[in-house]
């Protein structure tokens, strides 16, 4: 295993930043709403961390027909709005030399030459050194497009001594067939060491802190497990709708738009044994060893529930239900909101219950981790004492208010004795100096060294998929969603769902 | 067992107030600090939160030559500066009818027959049907005295259907003989049940917290053992000096002044196995084994330390050495600081120290309790990502700014693997509307009640000076004390005891 590979055991110290070496990166779909949000901003804000080579290179590919000063005005629009970090000018100076915009359709030979050509120059002039990821921000229909073409040009071809690099954003595939079709593609053109899938959950601080914290301190780790843990709840909670990403959307829906991918990398993270080290082949096999034990109840109906939200509040606004959202169909069946129940089938969690569950239009925006404890096994309490007394949980708020809370019972101040849940609070801003980096500031970082740990394989995607459709073609097969409305959290038949285990969810 | 021993596992909702029913308090030594700085506002708070009976009386007993008029004065001015509860006329009007002052020495028996007419007349008038509580808040050589005498005029005789009570402060003695002379000159007078020792710590809502912390929940009991806890720091720091308590102080100590009370009581709630329930007996039975299993190192001088702290800097002033104090002859060799180390041979402890200190004139006034846990077996981490991680640990947090703070590693922000301690936060103030009763208001009340849980019982006392006397005997018999100036955390001698095991104090 190279160095490269394996970021924590380096024998470097891995404390100091890793800087990225030379290097570029193309953005494909560059006009969209990630590449302006997320990936632009992410782009300056490494440079100005120092983190990215003097020579670095961003080209844009786009349809649109702009020279690259164009391209350079909206970049610099997209940081001074979304960027983490200061705007400096010399900073940005010195960035903004290296962007290229190259126009073309994405079965467009001619365009695919240019952008060999520029890639060449840029070899030539800024010193990238043949080095190049190519990131996909585009729709999945033009994947197999993008791929042959890459391909086609030559771009895909590593010489000696230099790398190329391919980025895909979810969704990865809608199904196990589609997904492992889509890996063909791109495994046809790229080796699996240069595929970086992103789910960029995995580049959330707090997610990765679920390792440290279970694994960097003792006192987790002895009541993690089924001796201990009542179930597991992981949500992934949004207060707003569908926007205007209905040709996205419809059809798609809660469960493969966000627990196949981000819930099931969260609840792998969160059951998985402790990895021989941190290198991706080691995470990849606990990872794996996760999704391959889990196990789908035997009644779906019993154990599953899904809903389209309708007419509602939302932030004291009245907002239409997802039929009457823009380009919706009157009959759509998708779910808005959907929540399984999965079992682990394993030592360390047989009979633990995993409950994942996503929604758009709840009452507030919230992605959390609850480990809910059983109760103590004796409570050397009078009854109306320990009233008031639920469970122990260690919740990990990954966004936003990025903290760990602990709730525990403690004794009520006055002269009875009267015990009450209370939280411990851990909240990243109060504790570092540091402020968080965007999870992709981290992510396109760690592609441009080559370090993939934080990246699914397509074995785990596969997995998930293998998870996931049964209940989908379940739900395909059994009539209309519920309902729901806006701004309430989800619907009855989610709630009877854990009523049935003599649990409720929780109200984060 | 009657419901009053049993105040959590009694059938009644034990979280509405517990209203003591028809009684008097009498306070021996009123004039001195404990009674006005506590005692007065104690009682006080407890009327003004409806916790005594309409004719509840307060007999004033001391030398001084005060009328009724002038004790009630003094309460008035002890309840206005020092009372936790808002003063209301309508409260202090009627609790003021119920004070009487006798006036006498605790040999007068003069003054003893008045007190016993007092309280007769206070039967009567005020119907406290003859059930008296007697505090002895006066120094221990007064004792027997005082004890004498309440035989000597019928005072300590219950009739049938009313009681009568004695509450002792500490010390409880000096050693275990005259902790020993102590209680058989009281039990010659009270029955057991009817002794009510003050170790106002354990009123303290903190130190009852840590009974419902550890048996009210599921997630601290599995890792509190040996298995996973590395040792214990139970610490008792005071900022100021001796004051105007020579008299008191030289001769005694900080080992007997704190530890053999304070310190130990809150070891042996930290180390008891989980009681069958919460009244006195079972506490008693398991805080009992706890100190019964205690064992003392054996080379004594390397794990105590002692030490008189001499001129140094407090609160930005300059502040004199303890044989500089006032009465405090030069030759002193009373300890001001000491630190013990014990081990607990249970199947739960084995093996795990538990270091106890206190001093006068340290850093910051503090109490707490430190579980230290060891560091997890296996850090998947390289070196030096956990360079900066330490052991994970509770804190129980009993004065002041009362709470516990779990301290645990999390990853440090940013694109690499560093992990640092944080600290995750409970406070008392901000969970609770609840105001925290004072540890007098509780424990008054519980005399009164009749509830003994949280009172130490004799047995407990002579256990405590067991373990404690082949100390300060040693020490005795081994030269001066170390030093240490004001201001500081005590002698390198402290340090140098932990550092032999490889540990360190906390700076709390």
């Amino acid at each position: 295993m190279s160095a490269d590979d394996n970021p924590l055991r380096d024998p470097q110290d891995r404390r100091l930043p890793r800087i990225a070496g030379p290097c570029g990166l193309v953005i494909f779909g560059v006009t969209g709403d990630l590449a302006r949000k997320k990936l632009m901003p992410a782009v300056y804000d490494l440079a100005s961390r120092g983190l990215l080579p003097p020579g670095f290179s961003l080209v844009g590919f786009a349809r649109r027909d702009w020279a690259d000063q164009d391209f350079a005005q909206v970049v610099h629009d997209a940081v001074k709005e979304h960027a983490r970090t200061e705007f400096r000018e010399e900073v940005w100076q010195q960035l903004a030399e290296g962007f290229r915009f190259v126009q073309g359709d994405f079965d467009d030979d001619l365009a695919f030459a240019t952008l060999r050509q520029t890639i060449l120059d840029l070899d030539r002039v800024r010193g990238t050194k043949g080095n190049h990821a190519f990131y996909l921000s585009i729709p999945p229909r033009y994947f197999a497009n993008v791929i042959g073409q890459l391909k086609e040009h030559g771009l895909a071809e590593q010489q000696a001594g230099s790398w190329r690099r391919v980025v895909v954003e979810k969704p990865f595939g809608s199904n196990l067939e589609t997904a492992r079709e889509l890996n063909a593609i791109v495994s046809e053109v790229f080796p699996s060491g240069s595929v970086f899938r992103i789910d960029h959950y995995l580049g959330k601080e707090t997610v990765q802190n679920i390792l440290a914290m279970r694994f960097a301190n003792a006192m987790f780790e002895p009541i993690w497990n089924s001796n201990y843990v009542d179930h597991v709840q992981i949500t992934m909670a949004e207060d707003i709708g569908i926007g205007g990403r209905a040709g996205y959307y419809d059809g798609i829906g809660a469960a493969r738009d966000v627990i196949q991918n981000h819930l099931m990398q969260l609840m792998a993270l969160i059951a998985m044994e402790e990895p021989t080290s941190f290198d991706a082949r080691s995470l990849r096999i606990e990872k794996q060893k996760v999704l391959e034990s889990v196990v789908l109840p035997r009644r779906l109906d019993l154990s599953t529930a899904r809903a389209q939200y309708v007419e509602g509040w939302a932030g004291g606004v009245k907002v239409p239900g997802y039929k009457d959202e823009q380009d919706i169909p009157d009959d759509s069946r998708t779910e808005t909101y959907a929540a399984i129940k999965l079992g682990i089938d394993n030592r360390r969690w047989s009979g633990v219950p995993f409950y994942l569950r996503h929604g758009k239009r709840l009452g507030r925006r919230v992605t959390e981790v609850a480990v809910v404890f059983k109760q103590a096994p004796h409570l050397p309490f009078s009854a109306t004492a320990t009233e008031e007394l639920t469970h122990n949980a260690l919740v990990i708020r990954v966004q936003p208010d990025e903290g760990i809370t602990l709730r525990f019972g403690s004794k009520v101040p006055g002269t009875a004795m009267e015990i009450r849940d209370v939280n411990m609070d851990f909240a990243y801003g109060g504790s570092f100096t540091e402020s968080s980096p965007e999870a992709y500031e981290r992510l396109i970082l760690d592609v441009l060294l080559g370090d993939p740990p934080l990246f699914p394989r397509h074995e785990e995607v596969e997995l998930s998929w293998k998870i996931l459709d049964p209940i989908v073609e379940y739900w395909a097969g059994h009539g209309q969603p519920d309902t729901y409305p806006a701004g309430t959290w989800g619907p009855a038949s989610a709630d009877a769902m854990l009523a049935r285990d003599g649990r409720v969810w929780r109200r984060p």
